[in-house]
């Protein structure tokens, strides 16, 4: 997004909120507002960044000395300053900073999702007149909505990551091992371009279970399930796609919940468009799911988020969210359900609202049927 | 560490700080408490665990729903607790324990750095008359002596770790790409078992002024400093080292630059025994470069850090930390400084901390010449 427009879009957020100046804090909000990648930020929590952005001057990017070159570099940010860790404290800058421009006595926005409460207590404590307010939705809807430039790199992405699961599976046979299929799909993923393998959840038959499973050394049995959850950081963006295939010969309780999570993710990205609401999403699922016995909000405690510079963004298509799907939003749809044997199976898209429906942006070729390999 | 010796520490952690109960919610705590590795945690990290430790009964372990199969596997915490994302808050959660265990007025121990000031505030809201205390530190330094079991995960790793450097190193050539190297070195790490590469920053010639740089499509030129820091998780520990390498003939300039860096490390890994304190270490760095005019706490703020669990660990070899070093700490001790060109020479190695001096942990080959490749 050019500088201009996002400069417009803050302005109106302070403004709609009523706030002299906000603090952003979060790995995502520095990344989007300073346009700069500063990985640590996510390896080291504690070695904070801070975007500065006043209602009426420029905006001002706090760092530490290490990433100093990185950010000069990189930022559309000019006002850089840097604080030397463990030495000086970013809360003490941010203070003086504050001063510098009075707004000691300002309301001012801070992501109270993401800064700790210890560095929250120091900045109530050096200056005690300001007053404080969570700002992190707001934050957060400014990144929903996807430019042209982001939805390219977002779409490549998303064909590319369906193309390297596609792969890994067709090379998949009896014997290998989770950790071998997962060291090809890495390769592939990162072959692709990826920057960065977010996630690489693999699993197979009993591991399936376990949503959340590692790959590990057991060895793909015919019959088994296997099932992948994986994405990667393309340029300043995320993948993130589920699928699920069957080793061999395929059962008829494989084929029949197959068949109800794929035509279920299928029912809700039909419905997806301009206007409704996050919440009208997981309704689809509940109702289906309920009226078969099988709702598993435990489980399924979304059908889905939006998806950026960060894994989880909003909208998070869970029960109580009423933000309004509106063009530009790139969704992730996912249900997981278990077969007789509790096997999981997973099923996730990528779709990207328009103007006047949806695109499906994730599939490089045709899921429909459960796939034996 | 056997589960009885964990709970006798967590005893006398609790007693000494005057605590009724601690509330552990950062990864590397919950993980070290419940002995579990619930990977979401870090890439979501507003979906919390929590562990929560009382004096004088059994802890309890709550985390989303969706990792209850997991915890259930995993954990040596039985008195696990669930709430559904979106729909139940883990505070809620939280606050009815401590009314169960009669606890609303007790003294707790939080972390505060990691625990975000929103659910700070929440917390204090629902229990208004507990007094809250931050024991950060105090749950850090538990995890700061390695039992035999870790330390054997962590030389291996360490092992791996430089091997698959020196390898990926053997095979660069000019007119290969940052990220050819880079892809070697990935599948090398990946190939000896690791879980994640946690972190893979690599760069060539120019862009080696970046510390944090990311490997890009550059390719190597003659003469070019290869540089990389890098480290994977192999159970539930990590590795971390740094190395640089020439292609090519190496300029004077580099040579010097390059034992400058090799021998000030070297230096003060010798230093290295139970009783100095970590800023000592961190004065070594501070003498012989204050000396030469070329101190530069702006590129190293710490000259180290302890490894484990989490990349960055106590003690941090930072210059006002008094912590004493003991028997079972294990350390990343690294210098980065730039030659005449600023491109930077980056050196780390691992060294676990003996009865009597150290071991270093990290070295597959000899490295104490610059490497032409």
């Amino acid at each position: 997004m050019a500088l201009a427009s996002r400069k417009e879009l803050i302005k109106k957020c302070l403004r709609g909120m009523g706030l002299d100046a906000l603090v952003a804090s979060s790995f995502p909000s520095v990344s989007h507002l300073a346009h700069t990648n500063i990985t640590t930020q996510k390896l080291i929590p504690d070695r904070l960044a801070l975007v500065v952005w006043p209602k009426e001057s420029d905006p001002t990017l706090i760092v530490c000395s290490i990433e100093e070159e990185l950010v000069q570099r990189e930022s559309t940010i000019r006002d850089i300053r840097t604080y030397i860790e463990h030495t000086e404290s970013p809360m003490q800058l941010l203070a003086g900073l504050f001063q510098e421009q009075g707004l000691n006595t300002a309301t001012i926005g801070i992501e109270e999702t993401v800064l700790s409460a210890r560095y929250y207590k120091e900045l109530v404590s050096l200056i005690p007149k300001a007053r404080f307010v969570a700002c992190d939705r707001e934050l957060a809807r400014m990144r929903m909505i996807k430019d042209d430039a982001a939805i390219k790199v977002m779409k490549e992405a998303a064909i590319k990551t369906d193309t390297a699961i596609a792969a890994s599976f067709s090379a998949a046979k009896p014997g290998m091992s989770e950790r071998d299929i997962a060291q090809l799909l890495r390769s592939s993923i990162y072959g692709s371009g990826a920057s960065e393998v977010s996630h690489l959840l693999l699993s197979a038959g009993e591991n399936t279970q376990n949503i959340h499973h590692l790959p590990a050394d057991n060895t793909l049995q015919p019959g088994d399930l296997l099932r992948v959850d994986a994405g990667g950081k393309f340029g300043n963006y995320y993948s993130d796609l589920a699928r699920t295939v069957v080793i061999g010969k395929p059962s008829v309780d494989q084929l029949n919940n197959y068949r109800l999570v794929w035509d279920s993710v299928q029912t809700i990205i039909d419905a997806v468009r301009p206007g409704i609401q996050a919440k009208d999403l997981y309704s689809i699922y509940e109702a289906r799911f309920r009226q078969r016995g099988q709702f598993l909000p435990r489980l399924n405690p979304h059908v889905g988020h939006g998806l950026g510079i960060e894994l989880h963004e909003q909208p998070l298509l869970e029960p109580q969210n009423t933000e309004i799907l509106q063009p530009g939003m790139v969704l992730a749809i996912e249900i997981a359900h278990p077969d007789k044997k509790r096997h999981l199976c997973h099923s996730e898209d990528l779709v990207f609202v328009t103007e006047k429906g949806h695109d499906i942006l994730s599939r490089s070729r045709d899921w429909q049927e459960l796939l034996a390999v």
